[in-house]
């Protein structure tokens, strides 16, 4: 029977309730990893709850309130009671990180910030592990999904600045007042934090240059698709001679570009480094549940440090055969009634044509399709059948298909 | 003046060389951080060197001589011996994992293994500490840069899979003995340790099931261009009902999809849970220094964990004015000798233009260009300029351009 770690959380808004439901979710599986089972001890919002109570039976502090007071001030008095905490706050981090770091090593406990940056993508600690003694030269990252949103439907859609911002805010991917997004403020604090951790020097919020989106044409982005160039909200963070540039602002990118694809509400960064040549990280930037996952990561990560690979607690059967969706190619002789009969044989199987491409004439021609997924044992079964059939002018070949669409 | 940490090294090939130089090159930064200097305490190889003496004098000893034996005897010898082992051996821990795993948590020592899968791509890390809880439903990842390299060539120049297998060799991508790479058992046995750790089971290497892409036909790829795919080599782990599907194999890929994009020798992973939508991380899945700084990345963690973000070192200069390239939009009156003085103006300032697109006739024409890098400063400053000029319809536009196209 394991003891218990006794999670305080500070905040109950979107991230604060999905974090809250996965912790008690989660704690089951939790407890073998850590070999403590989590719980939340008090939760702290506007009209109730008291700080001292819950921070006097708590081994952690969740902060999610946002805001730079009263966040500062409850997190130093956590850290000052010896107790760890886990953040989402990039403002709080962005102006008085120095301060709470300092704290934090002076009185021997953890300071964790995951969410803070980029949602569930890793990047706070890949920079203070994986990277932690790499020269980076550069960061470029895409750390603000509601400004990603709007110039994914700008050059879409054709849509103006102001049709895309009404419509990300109708999806709650913009705040009612978006002006921390769209003037690129938000993501100057996030670039603040990254550039710390990367470049081992203090950045503060105030010394990152900053533009938003709001200027931006639909006209700009169509002439600059012809000159292969897609526009993106793009935060920068990279040595100059014996300095160090950090600034936000809308810039095209090349179509090869890791951050070229990341469309939608999508965050990623990119690290780029001699010894690394670079590694790109990308996934959702905000929500809740995505956020309270980064919190969830943190909070195990102050539970143990796990430098072990913990004994496997599930027995899950290998499956062999599995639904695919698949490519089919066949050389045949074109005569009328070859796609029915190798429909047929198909459906006889369970499997049904997504998409046909057919080309070539008479004995010539090439039948080339993608079905939709079946048991691969059942596809295997009718292709076999299918090479039998007298049109056929060589063994048909098969591929399988992911078909998931992305944004 | 800090103590010294002894790092024992088995195998100087490729990535054994690259660590040993890395570790000195970096050993200055990496004692603020750990509070240990690190030094290289003996280099085991064919030829020379004791096993039993350089494990008596190191600290942790990192293994990189890849295979089964004697690798597995010397890993368990150096964890008996109350020693950190780091590893980038994937045949080793695919099909001893769960042996080694367990000594180590008999022992209390660290065993870790990021270079074992993917390079530098932090996914080890992530699943074992991002992820620690998180209830994954499937893994994709292209986990083999040499038949990506491969696949990549076949689709950009319509190369057989023998000329590009051949071209991959003469540029180090493709060993002389391809086979591993090329049946799809070296990606085959980064899938069993992934799905391990991302599904708390215990998987072997001859559990997952591999395709290769020998029998891959150019026609094939040109054709599946035509339905919007591309064509990678795709590791899958997931959950079918109550069980697991471990598998690789060639997959059409359409375009959205997060590693549709990832061409040449690179590796890339996919995450997909129902918390975190779906996390992707990319970067080079091999070469020599690249490897060498995910095992230095866990030498470092098992000096010690980085609870704490420790005190900046450097105070770097925070610069405003930087080079940029700039994509310029103006709407002009089309008369002979515009361009030649928007051009003047901006070469006076060092500005030069790489890529213009002209359209539209008489008053209403557009003029829209890319620029070589310049001076910030000095490219507003030859804007302001060129706003005054008598042909301009409207104040000119300028939007920043990142200037790399990768692979």
């Amino acid at each position: 029977m394991p003891g218990t770690f006794s999670v305080g959380l500070l905040g109950h808004g979107t991230v604060g309730s999905a974090f809250a439901a996965l912790l008690e979710e989660r704690a089951e599986a939790i407890a073998p990893i850590t070999g403590l089972r989590p719980q939340l001890s008090g939760v702290l919002t506007r009209s109730q709850g008291d700080f001292e109570e819950i921070l006097a039976r708590s081994d952690l502090i969740v902060e999610l309130i946002g805001g730079v007071e009263p966040a500062r001030d409850y997190v130093l008095r956590a850290m000052r009671a010896g107790k760890h905490v886990v953040s989402a706050n990039k403002l709080l981090l962005s102006q008085h990180g120095e301060e709470l770091w300092a704290c934090a090593r002076e009185h021997g406990v953890q300071l964790r910030f995951e969410a803070a940056v980029a949602g569930v993508v890793p990047v706070i600690r890949v920079l203070q592990e994986s990277l932690a003694a790499a020269h980076v030269e550069r960061i470029h990252g895409i750390v603000n999904g509601t400004t990603n949103y709007i110039l994914t439907e700008m050059a879409r859609g054709g849509l103006s600045y102001e049709a895309a911002l009404a419509q990300a805010q109708e999806l709650g991917y913009a705040e009612a007042d978006p002006t921390d997004d769209v003037t690129g403020r938000d993501a100057a604090a996030k670039m603040a934090i990254l550039a710390r951790l990367a470049f081992d020097t203090p950045v503060h919020l105030d010394q990152v240059r900053y533009e938003g989106i709001e200027h931006i044409t639909p006209d700009d982005i169509a002439y600059a698709q012809q000159l292969g160039l897609g526009l993106k909200l793009i935060g920068t963070a990279e040595r100059v001679d014996a300095g160090l540039s950090v600034r936000v602002h809308p810039a095209f990118l090349y179509g090869g570009h890791p951050l070229a694809s990341v469309n939608g509400p999508f965050n990623a960064v990119t690290v780029e480094s001699d010894a690394i040549t670079e590694i790109t990280m990308s996934g959702p930037g905000a929500g809740g549940p995505q956020t309270a996952s980064a919190v969830l990561g943190d909070v195990i990560s102050a539970m143990i440090p796990p430098a072990t690979t913990p004994e496997t607690t599930q027995r899950l059967e290998i499956v062999n055969d599995i639904e695919s969706a698949f490519y089919l190619h066949m050389e045949v002789a074109d005569r009328p009634g070859v796609l029915a009969q190798v429909a047929e044989l198909l459906g006889m199987q369970g499997g049904s044509i997504k998409s046909v491409v057919q080309r070539g004439l008479g004995d010539n021609a090439s039948l080339v399709m993608v079905l939709h997924p079946l048991l691969e044992s059942r596809f295997y079964g009718a292709m076999q059948l299918i090479g039998r059939l007298d049109f056929m002018r060589s063994a048909p070949r098969a591929i399988r298909v992911i078909e998931e669409e992305f944004v």
